[in-house]
């Protein structure tokens, strides 16, 4: 299968591959078929596209000379980290070099004074917190791909997670990065201090989706193990009544360390995958888990319980202990798995939207699905109205896979509508492209073209991906000009 | 005195002066002597410079129209808040528009259940803690101007204040921008959601000191007041193990709400000015702020009492209640004005240094102090290592000015030496554009540029300021070139 949105045209050459091979040994340029296949795509299946080749550096002079490389022969390069994206961010071209970091995988410095690491971008993202566990310390971002997924990719993504509500996204959360810019030359970004002078080019590095640069280095901040975690189950008897309490927890001023919710059909598909002793008759759970120093949790704990019981909870469970609290999670983190043990298989997306409109927003869903005819089960974090509804469907029936894509996208619409956006932490990638064309307006668009070109002129990085051309917008017919627009100086298109 | 660090050759245009008055009220256009005086400098009155003439915008449509105009007639525009930045961002051009926002000081909306408001750029920065308090809310960031400095000027400066330690700068404290481009459209940035896809445009923005875009609408995040805050007051008698204490406090995990530091002349002359009844003999004391849940704040201020008397301190004072809480802070909310009182002029510095480095960096100010013969006062962010040393001397002798900034650059170099930066929450503008030289290498300052011209081909928007010229840092002769050189496509010149 290949789907991919690229409107550009191909132009392989094959000189690249014999080229590389005279940077790098011959195990870290993989050209067959059977070399190839497992980069065919990322942690987004539904995308697939075999590159011409692949390189595998090891040291940042030989990303230097790749770069320089591919920038003489107007190559275009795709960086890839551990593969586990979902919205298709390190999706090959098939002309084009896939650059894996997957060898840049060594923890450089632990600085506790500081609380910062310096690691490469191939590092884990989990291995960072067990590096640091025995100095009291942890990297709080915790996508649900964290055993898997690496640092690299967090940043170029701007990764969330769980802790994300209480912690921020993986921009709050790093120092400084090192990259290669398409020309081959190696630049910082932020600082080690406060505040960098001059423009904010660490922020605008993160979730850039490997547009303007590769990821060679990442400092990352750390924080300090809290003195105590506790948790609550909630169960209510509407999706409406959990999203109010949601609302009125944060609006009494405690900010959790996660908030998480999960509908009916996510309730039952987790309960029989791991037995987590769920209230499956429940519309809807919420598991609010409370961190920080223990005097100050007791109460919260207190708080929480008497805010979700008169939001209306039919029941609410303190964990009694670590074991129960660790059982509170289990069933949320396996959510993903579960479902797709009871659909051959399913689409998740990604979108975000003010905390209130959580309960109107999951009953639109819920009529949107019905609609379509496809289920959709809901596991996210509600906390930071960052919804993940699942659309359960089967590839094998025909149409199927691409009424999955209409459910989503008319999804990521009605976020976009309600004052939302059409990512909380997945990225863009190839998936969003159509909907980017509904959240921005096109001189909005064309400001982001102008930036990538201040890096990237001839567009080699990761092209098609993240930023969709006026000219896709147009063609998607969803072209949003709220505003007037913005008449830059000619550009590249990607 | 004219001392405009500006390699522009000036090209005044009066006739933009008979546009302006065809598109606003004639009290909105100033263009006499005497109506152009106000506005010679801002907070950095070592650099003056009238304007050609001074717009006062009320309206969107009117900043948008004059935009159009300058754009059309090629007329630079410097931005102006409420002109109390320490850097000289916003020091007018002499064949300058200079776009004074003022005149936007609404607040547009507040919205207690999100917990943000949209405000105009010209609101004190103050005015919306003061506005949203009766919801039990407040706005974090508190630049010690925060009576007089405008939010729009924050945004541009990306300003800090002594509640950052722990809430975060202002770029961690604002939602959605609205902004008029260089062309006269209008355009927003950032999202009222968790995150927004695409290009994280706000930060970019965020401390671009008036280069990218003018603000029109800002939307920031709001903060539940804390149930409690309290103050500790300890003494030292060496500035090093005052630093120390600083770095054994956050090593243990705690998060002040703000951590200051004085040294002894701050010391006095703060005591001289508004008799706080501190300790006019102890080398430096340092001022601990904890806030939060009540019962988290009782445990954390005997935690933090006991690592001050561990590492050093002769004395530990707790406040026994708020009224001694805000003596503790009277006199250093006073220092700045009581060190003008022991000195004809001072000179505000703002560095970063990584928090190890204070006892160090604090020891070799004092001997670049007596090296050139003017005493320096030291006030300052000790928690996020951001120092601002008051550098006295008397603009009457000659001399005397050039010598303080000669010995502000060599502290300022010192920062840059020990792993920090030029600037913590002032911004560079023109002060510290030699300084960037040194921070940035060529590559990385002609990103910066490349960047800028994305939003502003012609270099139209406050030209001259935060980012310098590679002509000027090969003049200045500190070009710090540890990597090569990125060869972006040809550039216009600022």
């Amino acid at each position: 299968m290949s789907r991919i949105p690229d409107e550009r045209p191909l132009n392989p050459k094959p000189e690249v591959i014999t080229e590389l091979r005279r940077l790098l040994p011959a195990a870290s340029v993989l050209a067959t078929e059977a070399e190839l296949a497992p980069y065919e795509c990322d942690g987004l299946s539904a995308f697939q596209q075999r590159p011409l080749v692949v390189a595998l550096p090891e040291t940042v002079e030989q990303v230097q000379q790749i770069m320089r490389l591919c920038h003489r022969l107007e190559v275009p390069v795709v960086a890839r980290g551990a593969g586990t994206g979902l919205s298709g961010g390190a999706l090959p071209l098939a002309d084009g070099v896939l650059l894996s970091l997957a060898k840049f995988n060594r923890i450089i410095d632990i600085d506790p004074a500081n609380r910062s690491a310096k690691v490469q971008p191939g590092v884990r993202n989990l291995a960072i917190s067990e590096a640091v566990a025995s100095h009291g310390l942890y990297y709080a971002p915790d996508p649900s791909s964290q055993i898997a997924c690496s640092i690299g990719g967090n940043v170029a993504e701007n990764s969330g997670g769980v802790h994300c509500l209480k912690y921020g996204l993986t921009v709050h959360n790093i120092l400084k990065l090192k990259l290669v810019s398409v020309e081959g030359e190696l630049f910082e970004v932020g600082s080690e201090a406060l505040d960098s002078p001059g423009l904010d080019l660490l922020a605008l590095m993160t979730g850039s989706e490997g547009m303007l640069g590769i990821i060679v280095e990442v400092t990352v901040k750390l924080l300090p193990k809290p003195e105590r975690a506790q948790a609550l189950l909630a169960s209510f008897d509407s999706v409406e009544r959990a999203g109010a309490a949601v609302a009125e927890i944060i609006g009494a001023g405690i900010i959790p360390a996660g908030l998480e919710m999960m509908d009916n059909p996510a309730i039952r598909a987790a309960e029989a995958f791991v037995h987590a002793d769920y209230p499956v008759d429940a519309a809807a759970i919420l598991i609010c888990e409370l961190d920080g120093f223990n005097a100050e949790v007791s109460v919260d704990v207190m708080r929480v319980r008497k805010l979700l019981l008169d939001a209306g909870a039919t029941d609410v469970r303190t964990a009694a202990d670590d074991a129960e609290r660790l059982r509170f999670w289990k069933g949320r983190k396996a959510a993903f798995p579960a479902v797709g043990r009871i659909s051959p298989d399913y689409y998740c997306m990604d979108g975000t939207i003010p905390r209130r409109q959580l309960g109107p927003v999951l009953n639109r869903i819920a009529e949107l699905s019905a609609e379509s005819g496809l289920a959709v089960a809901n596991v996210f974090h509600a906390g930071d109205g960052n919804l993940h509804p699942l659309i359960l469907y089967d590839a094998n029936n025909p149409g199927e896979l691409e009424k999955a894509e209409e459910l989503g996208g008319a999804i990521l619409e009605l976020c976009v509508a309600v004052g939302g956006t059409v990512t909380g932490e997945h990225g863009v990638g190839v998936e969003k492209l159509n909907q980017m064309c509904v959240q921005f307006n096109s001189a909005e668009l064309t400001q982001m073209h102008a930036v990538k070109a201040a890096f990237d002129p001839k567009g080699l990085l990761n092209p098609g991906k993240a930023v969709p051309t006026l000219h896709r917008c147009a063609e998607f017919g969803a072209m949003h000009v709220h505003h007037g627009e913005l008449k830059f100086p000619e550009l590249p298109r990607f």
